[in-house]
């Protein structure tokens, strides 16, 4: 790559394939929006779609949304559009919930599956939320959580052997980035007959994940960030069809149910991913999120994927370029392979220097009291967007 | 009240105060909506909140929602609203996620708050989910569920005594709209110590609550029927401010967390009702939500339950003069007072019944194989609406 300048960064822009597309999100004059990790940008199809599942669905329709307009499927539909990112074959992603809830859900089912087993390994330095869960999943079914440095969870897992009944972990550090590999410590995790859980939160729409292929046995995740499904929009649980018909879940409840119209005093589960399903789905932002979805129509992962990782490297070789000596330290891995779709730089000023980011019209996601970290997402993100970053770094430091 | 016709139902309309109400209600033309108990109607403010939660909020202010919108405590600030109309004081309500999400999570921490106690009393013929949980709590607690008849719940709860560890059900039968007595089984709950657990979801928006007043532990409900706020909109939890501070919940999620933004590897729950938060919550529903509420700050829950009683009054009465003879059984309870806002009517037939209303505009809710359900809500149903009702069923029967 020539030295990373301005120009650069627009030549860059003249030959992206995807540079279209930002055309497909309504942002703000001006703004480089790089917190895709946090709240993903509004896409130009949501706001019709919503207006009209408001007005008419549910204002003309009333009742018979659920019947006439199919929304009762729309947890399986909507999952089965996910599931494609996920590299997941229909029939196996379900929307709903929140994140925390399915995780909640899957981690009980999936120790239950391994009972008699003692352990759950979870990621030292995950997402919190994760901890938590897994430790008060842990606690009502008389289990031990172990904290484990990702780097050492394939080995681990292995020492550990028979004991370990569920791995679990995100396959994307939310605070450095760094991307975890899936297929091995899944397989670690099978080896010992483990049952391996993971957390895509900060993967699924920023690059192709292959659940499937890597006998993934169960995954959860949001909608909000990469997938931009809007503020607080619906998570997902993905369950590989082989555990359907043995998922034994704390949440039981009547969208789950075999017949759920029966009104049955007692629990029968659905068969397949529907199984999953708990209460009544927020409809009006599955529908948001539907309409998000549209944007992956129209465009392959593995070209998201690619630029994802053209602009990671042109934000690294920008760093090297023009920070040096201003403070910053890199915490995201240099090699692209081994990213998300987020660079995370420590710097001791983090926090003044984010202000002064804010100030310029760029926003990033500050992780007090040191870390700054920047989510791109391919979709609207430009080379000439990591360029002016990293110049209001150099002016700010 | 005089004879019911036709003409007695216009002379109730004209007096009636609320009939103005029905203008802030996008109901289609021509049609009569007596499915309030499963989804409310579109009230004329949601179409521009939403959409100016879409296009305004997240569209241009993106992740500064949270913060400069606002938003992060929208869970506790819907929920005093909602809270307003349970009877409870505010912070003891926060809305988020499901009812059947919400149930679990306090059915655990309700048996947590009585251990060494074995049994969970459920009500025999409760909504199936209810039922479904307090058995998949009592699986994990070790306890044991009974399901006892309402009419005999307070005695039952006095005789099984100190081994009662949490008696739940609902404030109205959901088959039969039949008000249960939430003060007295609720003070027999606590004469031996028990938790009481209500679901409010048939009787929160069609009467006032009195949760405070009535010594209420906790309480669960959804807003998606007679609180009208929208499909699968999201539900809430009230709990009683003297047990915040023992809360000891399963779904402990980051937004629960004492400084959820520390990201701390260790659970410390949130002081106040805050800690009965777990994900992020779908903000697309909540403000549709947050706009459907406004219209009951311009009414009293005083007014709504008065007409919903003498629409109740009156449907039976219509019902007694035109359908005697035709197969109709009522079984709701005559008494007003022992009334949610529904009426519920047996017949052989039901099922043809119901095909024959839908085609008159007329919309009820079936429960096969003979149950006829109408839910009427005071703020846009009319007399005329129920003599319609009643008038269709005699000349289809």
């Amino acid at each position: 790559m020539p030295h990373p300048s301005r120009e650069t960064a627009r030549e860059l822009d003249r030959a992206d394939p995807l540079a279209g597309m930002r055309g497909r999100f309504a942002l703000p004059d001006g703004l480089v929006y790089l917190d895709a990790n946090s709240l993903g940008a509004l896409s130009t199809g949501v706001p019709a779609a919503v207006h009209r599942a408001v007005v008419e669905n549910w204002g003309q329709h009333l009742i018979k949304i659920w019947t006439d307009d199919g929304w009762w499927d729309m947890p399986q539909r909507v999952g089965d559009r996910v599931g494609r990112l996920l590299g997941a074959a229909s029939g196996q992603t379900v929307v709903g919930d929140s994140t925390s809830v399915h995780l909640f859900n899957v981690l009980t089912a999936a120790a239950r599956l391994r009972s008699g087993r003692q352990l759950i390994l979870t990621e030292e330095g995950g997402f919190p939320t994760n901890h938590y869960l897994a430790a008060s999943v842990a606690r009502t079914l008389g289990l031990e959580v172990r904290r484990i440095p990702m780097p050492k969870m394939a080995a681990a897992v292995r020492t550990l052997g028979e004991r370990v009944a569920v791995v679990t972990a995100g396959v994307v550090d939310f605070r450095t980035g760094e991307l975890w590999d899936v297929s091995a410590i899944t397989k670690a995790a099978h080896d010992t007959g483990a049952i391996a859980v993971w957390d895509v939160c900060h993967a699924v729409g920023a690059l192709q994940l292959t659940l499937d292929a890597d006998s993934v046995d169960f995954a959860v995740g949001c909608s909000y960030k990469f997938l931009s499904g809007g503020p607080g929009a619906p998570g997902f649980v993905y369950a590989a069809r082989r555990h359907h018909d043995d998922i034994d879940q704390p949440l039981c409840g009547w969208h789950g149910h075999a017949e759920p119209f029966e009104m049955a005093a007692d629990y029968a589960p659905a068969t397949g991913i529907g199984r999953l399903r708990v209460g009544s789905p927020n409809m009006l932002s599955m529908l948001a999120l539907n309409a998000a979805l549209d944007v992956y129509d129209d465009v392959d992962m593995t070209a998201i994927r690619q630029k994802s990782v053209a602009l990671g490297e042109f934000f690294v070789e920008s760093i090297d370029a023009h920070l040096a000596g201003l403070g910053f330290k890199l915490v995201t891995p240099r090699e692209g392979c081994r990213r998300g779709s987020q660079i995370t730089l420590h710097h001791p000023d983090a926090e003044r220097i984010m202000r002064a980011l804010n100030k310029r019209g760029i926003v990033g996601d500050l992780r007090p009291p040191s870390l700054l970290r920047f989510g791109y997402n391919s979709l609207y993100i430009s080379y000439s967007d990591i360029f002016s970053v990293v110049e209001a770094m150099r002016l700010c430091a």
